[in-house]
């Protein structure tokens, strides 16, 4: 499906157990509430430039495995059949494509669809809920075929080990004590990843569709080994790096 | 997903082990390989029918998971090719849908895709797989979406037991001595659901789309219970009670 070798092992912890991603992901789910209004806002405005539709696709990219996956297809759906309704147009069908890489647990994600079902009774005949197993930074949809893409949380997942640092073995991202040129390395890794995804999501996207894309930034540039950037990848490196020493890892 | 609650608990055994569907679905792979003829056939008029089209969604309903999931996508997305080809046509970006039940392996199935991609790799930019959960006696596609429908060895799953056999314990279906009204009540669940598919499917297709279903048939209706017909199945209730009687069951 990709050209990027790296991204076949990545995954969230699967199931719904205690250790499982689904159990613990309430920052991400703190993260969609958040975002919220964004993705309302960018919705109406979607229903509106499209002239309220009869059929509209819609992806979640990188949409990992649990409850969450659905928050926002949920938000989505209900906010198009509310403005519908506001605006007394027949609402469209809806495509819910739930997109994550190959070894994503779809087999749970899939189990919760009857909750997401309950929820959206109202509407239960006019969405299609499918699993779109493949990297984001490669073509997953057929030209022109999304009118939204919706990514929460999962852009900061690089293609691959930045040019330089496949051997480096002391940490897993930048740390306090990282030289700039690791800074740099991580940056221009990023760039290249995101400018792909956007060429990407162009020859996927009708025109005039919508994205609303939510990932971690910094607040300030002026130092980007602040201590606010990267402590906790330093605590998490060290922590992994004794458990490698202790042969626990 | 579906207004039918018996379907919810039905799936084949997952994962690619020595008791898996995977692997012991050489019969279901026999009937793929026979009815390729049919298949090819009808894919070819199905491009000359719709002038060549640039776009193409296609469904395999009842995938199950395995490697066999593959076969039969495999051989439509080559032919295609290859009729575009012979016939000095562009090869249209082709939608490759996979639907089973909910509780189907999907994470199983989603791992075959690289084997998928390597055997098709002429093609790779060409073809997005997704996994669409839920039955098919249900919506599972928008309106006038599907150009193809696939669907093998899955039409004799019927949507629940049939009425008036909900309390017998004495066989899975219809054995030499059942009495001729079970036979009938299957006949008509059967009919129902297939009635029930094919309105459905009707939705689902642009015109002049077409469909492959095989399934399981007789060659005689003199006596539907002959031995023929129902002799697996007495063996297999058989089996079954004597587990139950054992408490292994």
């Amino acid at each position: 499906m990709s050209k990027y070798s790296y991204v076949s092992p990545l995954c969230m912890s699967g199931g719904d157990g205690y250790n499982s991603y689904s159990t613990n992901s309430l920052l991400q789910r703190r993260v969609l509430s958040k975002a919220k209004p964004v993705l309302v806002k960018n919705i109406r405005e979607l229903m509106i430039n499209l002239n309220f539709p009869t059929y509209i696709k819609v992806a979640d990219l990188g949409c990992s495995s649990g409850q969450n996956t659905f928050l926002a297809m949920s938000e989505i759906i209900n906010t198009i059949n509310v403005f519908c309704q506001q605006r007394n147009q027949n609402p469209p069908e809806i495509d819910c494509c739930l997109n994550d890489l190959p070894n994503n647990d779809f087999n749970t994600t899939f189990k919760f669809i009857q909750f997401f079902n309950e929820k959206n009774i109202t509407s239960k005949e006019s969405y299609f809920v499918s699993g779109v197993p493949g990297s984001f930074y490669s073509r997953l949809f057929p030209r022109r075929s999304l009118y939204f893409v919706h990514s929460s949380y999962g852009l900061h997942w690089l293609s691959k080990v930045p040019e330089g640092l496949e051997k480096s073995k002391m940490s897993v991202y930048i740390t306090n004590s990282s030289p700039l040129s690791t800074y740099k390395a991580y940056l221009n890794q990023f760039q290249r990843d995101f400018a792909t995804f956007l060429k990407l999501r162009s020859e996927e996207m009708v025109s005039n569709g919508r994205m609303v894309l939510t990932f971690i930034g910094r607040s300030t540039i002026d130092n980007p080994l602040h201590r606010d950037c990267c402590h906790f990848w330093t605590l998490l490196s060290k922590s992994l790096r004794d458990l490698v020493v202790e042969r626990v890892l």
